[in-house]
Formats: structure tokens, C-alpha cells, sequence
């Protein structure tokens, strides 16, 4: 089937607007791309009134990884102390050490039941980072896998460079030489065989100043890659203005960035990528500064940022009801933040809003008002999906 | 089929022990009950090495209501003051409204896909209370529409009459009044129908005091039913000692519960049934007294709370990994607070533990180890689920 039209629909455009906006219309699919949208009825296929949006873009994940951190978490809350957590093996490292281990084939399988939970809840894009692996040849492991997704589903992956987010312990103390040898090698390495979309790295005092990012940058700006970073998480370490200052993507995190950080993105035209699912596990209690981020009209989005560590998180539904609670979002700044806020943290400009014209990614939802979707917690009410104009 | 042997499954008795027991074993299933459980293996269905324990038990709700609060929940994020909204129609009253004005059967149409959600994750057993209908009339239509619910699906309701959840706009200042004419006179009418497992109040400076509650519950005894309370939710107010007094089921939520009332409530075996879904809603910052119940030896359950205003919550596994993540409880006791230690909230003696006689009431996961239950957010590895002994 190549042509449908959909009628008697709910339509919500998540076009940026600031009001819940809805109106009763129909939508006609023609070879996987929105062909027309009216208001009132039309022939077609009868959706009783229910409500249609895009699809959901998750816009920020390290969904592909070794292992799991079950155990991990078990012990941190049965009293274990972080150093013999760390002694034994755990923390990040322990990741690390699964996703060396496990095999391309291995890390499709153990991703797969976290995409499916994703894709459940109406997502149809979903960007997944490398940055498990710290060594050339597993950080392009990583990002083969996570292609590979594109195959097994119905479903669009953004792939993202993360070799910058932790040093390994082979390099303690030698950070530079890293840098040189896996973050940016491995980028030009894992470039040439198209396995990049975009180039992140985790800008902490923990992990990466932003002079060594921007080092990175100059790598990915000579590519032609756009850019993002894991920013002012923890601290301010000035990562939004360096993504401000590059006309990158996106920084995400961002709970301790200022008004001018703010404003900085709101010029560059970066998203503000919110991530209320870390802020959750790890009970964090400094808010982004959403008022900061409306005030400058800088676009807010939300994501999983599903991880083993800090975010073991696979629902975008419950990840806006967090972006509610916690964070104080409007619904609709939350159905916005994993819509066209979200498509525009990819760089996609062919998706996250109904428009003509746009990909028939679509979201068919068992209610009649958007606020619904934030509003309950643990609670799918997806009817179907549309991927490319097929259902699925 | 009366009879089926499950083998090569990971057990969790879930036994109240404190450690996160598991081992490899075989079931066998007859007549609906748990028949023999052995060590090792046996001749029977492979469940390849997946966990399997009790099916989750939700011991307290309000999953049976007219009307969602979707809106309410907007405008209150969009700035619209709590006096606007209270005169717009909005807070617990426009669920009383919506729940008057729904027949029985739009009560039953509204709350099966609530029910199905939690279902879905392997609850066997959800407790419902009334507390929408403030008229003896709307009560009791709440609570035959809960039992309801166990004629559409494969689940065990236990329904509670809580009239004293709130007082109606038409008894203003007449509190006494109320207690006799709708929360007495209705539960002894509901409980002559049959319609009563339990009976509960919320005992809150906002509601009814411990020493109204004690007049209800001289009727409970009378009527030889068990009783609980919303207790110490916002403030200490001494349900937690009165149901320990009366030797009562629950003392719930119990955020300001003291060492003391830890202590009453494990001596007279009632339960303390955390409720971190309406803690995260609320954004409350007082934590229950979890280290006090370890030390007395109370029993603590964790239930979804499930309700339009506070908890629109309808995922007992979201709620495990709040119990964790909130509240800093182990694995196992939340685990164990949606299986064994749920049932005792409920009075229950044959479910929430793996043994020789118990209800063949089982959750079969696609994970081996338990704590993985707790530690994943927003995702469901429920493999299947048995109910009496049945595949469902
Ligand atoms: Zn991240
Ligand atoms: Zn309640």
C-alpha cells in the first residue's frame, strides 16, 4: 500500500508552538511521506477521534552496551561501599569491560529488547551513542551495532561518536595521547566507513575540559560532522558555549548551565537536551534552568538517555511525565521535547512535526488530549504506529 | 490441563528472608496450586534457566474512577493557580463529579485498561478501594464495579470501603454527620451485599482524625472485617498506633511515622505500605522511616497508589525501582513488598510466596536475576504470567 488516508483524527502538530494544540482533521499517506493534512473528514480509514502525532524521537542514548549493572545497584543499596564496588570491578569500567568482551552480535541481541520497549511506546528515531568501548576497533564495534538495529526494526538510529567519554585505564594520566590515538583515529577510522553521525563527548571535571573537546571539534568540523555535549551535568565546565560557538546540535544535561549559556544556544540555534532520567536515578536536586531556557527561546528536548549506570531508563512516556514532575515542563514543552525539539537535536528536518511533506512516522495514540501522554506514569497507550507510511 | 511441571526455572521464594534467594529448581502445578518444588531439575516444560516467582500483588488502589485529570495536571504546570482550578471544578471533586455521574459499567469500561496495564507486568491480586463517590449509593457502585473487574480478566480483586476518604461539598462542617450516614450506613449496607474485604480512611488533619477513624472501625469489628488506614501521610496524626491498636491490616504511606510506630505496627503484625508513586508526584522530600521498620521488624509492602490526583501510576515495577531509587530500599524488600509482604496487607495467606499449597500464581521473567526487576525503569521483562494455575 502506498497511499492511505487517515480520518477523523486528533491531530497534534508539535510544530513548537507553546499552547496543546489540537484539531480534528485527516491525514493522507502517500509513499511513506505526509501527502496532505485537513481539517474536518474525508475518506479514509476511521480513527474514532483518536489522537495522532509524530512519532517519538529518542534523541539521546547509550543504548547499546555489555553486561548489565543489576548487581551493582543491588549492592550500592544493600550498603557496599563505592570503593569496593569499584574494587570489585564495577562503575562504568565494568560496562566497558562487557561491551569488550561481548561480540557485534552480541551487543544487537542484548539491545534489541531495550529498542523494542522504545519503539512500544511509539518511538521511530532513536540516537544511540558509542563510548563503552574507549579502543578503535570497540567504539566502531559499538556504532556497526547499533546500525544493524536499522535492519532487525522499523525504526531510523542516529549514530553518535562518543569515544570522549571516559578514559580508559590503559591511558591513566595520558589523556592527550587518547584523545590523538582512540577519540579522534577512531573518528576519522569509524568516518570513512560511514558509521558517524555526530561527534559527543562528556565535557566534566571527571572527564574532558572543553579545550580538549574543541580539539575534538576541529576533527569533526574538518569532516563535516556536526557536533553536542554532555554538558554542565555536574558542574559548569563551559561545555554549552563550546557547542554554542560550533553551531552544534546540542547540549544535553545542562543542569548547572546559566541564563547566558541560555542564551548562547538559543543564538546557535542548539537544543537543550534534558535528561530527567539521570537526574532521577542518580537524585540529583539542581534543575536545569527551564525558566533561563524559555526566556531565551532556546528549544528544550527530552530524552532517555537510557544507560546502564545513571539512567537504566527504556520509557520516552515516562521520560516526559519526569520532564513534568521533576523538571516542571509544560505537557507541552515535554511533547514537544520528543518531537520536533528532538528531530531538531539530530539534525532532522524530515520528521517530528505533521507537515506535508514530512515522513509518515506517526503515532496513533488511545486518547484525545496530548496531555494524557504526560500525565500518567506507567502507562502505554499507544494504539499503532506508523513508520515510513507502513503500520507496524 | 490440571497438571504441569515447570522446570529448569530460577526460583525466588520470596520469603521475607533478608538476602535475594534464588536457586534452580522445578515446579509442579495442580489444581490450581503450587504442588511440589524441588531443587535441580525434573521432567516438564524448559523454562530455560528464566526467573520465576510469585505473580506481583497490588496491594492498594483507586484503579476504579470516573473521569482523568489530564487537564488539571496541565493548567496547574501552565501557572493556573490551585484557587482557580478548585473553582474551575478541579481537584479530588471533579473525580467525585466524574465518578457520580459514570454508571457501573462506564466505571468497569474506564478502569480495565488500568487493570490490563498492571496485569501486563505480572500482578495477580490489586487490591481497590472506593473513596470517588462520597454517597452510600456512588460507594457502592465503585465497589461493584471492582469486583467486576474480576469476571473480565484473570485477577483476584479484594475491594476496600474507604467513604472516609474525603468529605463531600454537601456535608460541609457536618463531618459526624457523614461518618454516620454514608461511611457507616454504607458499609454496613455494602458489607450485608458482600462488596467489603476491608476497610480503610484517610486519617489526615485535612480529612478524618485517628478518633473519628476509631468509630468506623468499632463498626469494622463489629462487622468482624479487617481494617487499615492512609496514615501519616502529610503529617503525624496517630493512625499508625490506631490500626496497630485494633490489630489492623496497613498503616499506608506513613512518611512521618516515628521509631514508635515502627515499633507497634511490627508487634501487632500490620503492615507499612509505602507508596512512592504519590511521593514523586507530590514531590514530597520526608522519606518514611525505612531504617525504624528495618530495625522493628515491620513489613513493608510498596503498592502503586494508583489514582487520578496524586499517583496516576500504573506500574508495580516503576514502583519497585521508586521503593529503590526513593526510598532506598534493597532489591529484595521490594520484591518482597509486591509479593509476601503485599499478601499480609491484604490478609492473604495462599499468594505472594513460592510454597507447597500456595495459589499457582506465578510471574515467569525473561531475567535471571531478581534485582533486575528493581533495577531496570520503564521496562517490562515479563516473560508470562499464571493465575490459579493457569497460563495467561
Ligand atoms: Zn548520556
Ligand atoms: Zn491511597
Amino acid at each position: 500500500m502506498t497511499e492511505i488516508t487517515l480520518t477523523n483524527a486528533t491531530l497534534a502538530p508539535c510544530d513548537g508552538a507553546t499552547e496543546n494544540r489540537v484539531f480534528s482533521g485527516w491525514l493522507r499517506l502517500k509513499d511513506g511521506r505526509i501527502a496532505e493534512i485537513g481539517e474536518g473528514s474525508a475518506d479514509g480509514q476511521d480513527l474514532a477521534g483518536r489522537l495522532v502525532t509524530p512519532a517519538l524521537i529518542d534523541c539521546h542514548t547509550h543504548l547499546v552496551y555489555g553486561g548489565s549493572r543489576g548487581r551493582e545497584f543491588e549492592q550500592r543499596l544493600e550498603g557496599v561501599s563505592y570503593e569496593e564496588i569499584a574494587r570489585s570491578g564495577g562503575g562504568i569500567l565494568s560496562t566497558v569491560n562487557a561491551t569488550r568482551t561481548a561480540s557485534e552480535d552480541d551487543l544487537v541481541a542484548s539491545a534489541l529488547p531495550r529498542l523494542d520497549a522504545l519503539l512500544a511506546e511509539g518511538v521511530a528515531a532513536v540516537e544511540i551513542k558509542s563510548g563503552y568501548g574507549l579502543s578503535v576497533e570497540d567504539e566502531i564495534k559499538m556504532l556497526r551495532a547499533a546500525r544493524r538495529l536499522e535492519k532487525e526494526r522499523p525504526v531510523r538510529i542516529m549514530t553518535t561518536w562518543l569515544a570522549a567519554h571516559a578514559l580508559p585505564p590503559e591511558y591513566a594520566g595520558r589523556a592527550e595521547v587518547y584523545l590523538d590515538e582512540v577519540v579522534i583515529a577512531g573518528l576519522r577510522a569509524a568516518h570513512a566507513e560511514g558509521l558517524v553521525d555526530a561527534v559527543d563527548g562528556f565535557c566534566e571535571s571527571i572527564a574532558f575540559s572543553a579545550e580538549q573537546m574543541a580539539r575534538v571539534f576541529d576533527v569533526a568540523r574538518e569532516l563535516g560532522l556536526p557536533v553536542k555535549l554532555h554538558a554542565e551535568q555536574l558542574s559548569h565546565q563551559g561545555g554549552s558555549q563550546l557547542v554554542a560557538a560550533r553551531g552544534g546540535l546540542s547540549a544535553d544535561h545542562v543542569e548547572y548551565a546559566t541564563a547566558e549559556d541560555a542564551e548562547a544556544l538559543a543564538r546557535a540555534g542548539s537544543v537543550a537536551v534534558l535528561l530527567p532520567g539521570a537526574f532521577y536515578t542518580l537524585r540529583e536536586t539542581r534543575m536545569p534552568p527551564i525558566a533561563e531556557f524559555r526566556a531565551a527561546g532556546a528549544a528544550m528536548a527530552l530524552a532517555t538517555d537510557s544507560n546502564p549506570g545513571t539512567s537504566p531508563l527504556t520509557s520516552l512516556l515516562l521520560t516526559m511525565n519526569m520532564g513534568a514532575t521533576l523538571f516542571r515542563m509544560t505537557p507541552t514543552e515535554c511533547l514537544d521535547g520528543v518531537t520536533c525539539h528532538a528531530a531538531q537535536a539530530l539534525g532532522l528536518e524530515d520528521c517530528g512535526r505533521l507537515g506535508v511533506g514530512m515522513r509518515a512516522d506517526l503515532a496513533i495514540w488511545d486518547v484525545t488530549d496530548p496531555a494524557e501522554l504526560t500525565y500518567r506514569i506507567g502507562f502505554n497507550p499507544l494504539h499503532c504506529r506508523y513508520f515510513g507510511g507502513r503500520k507496524c
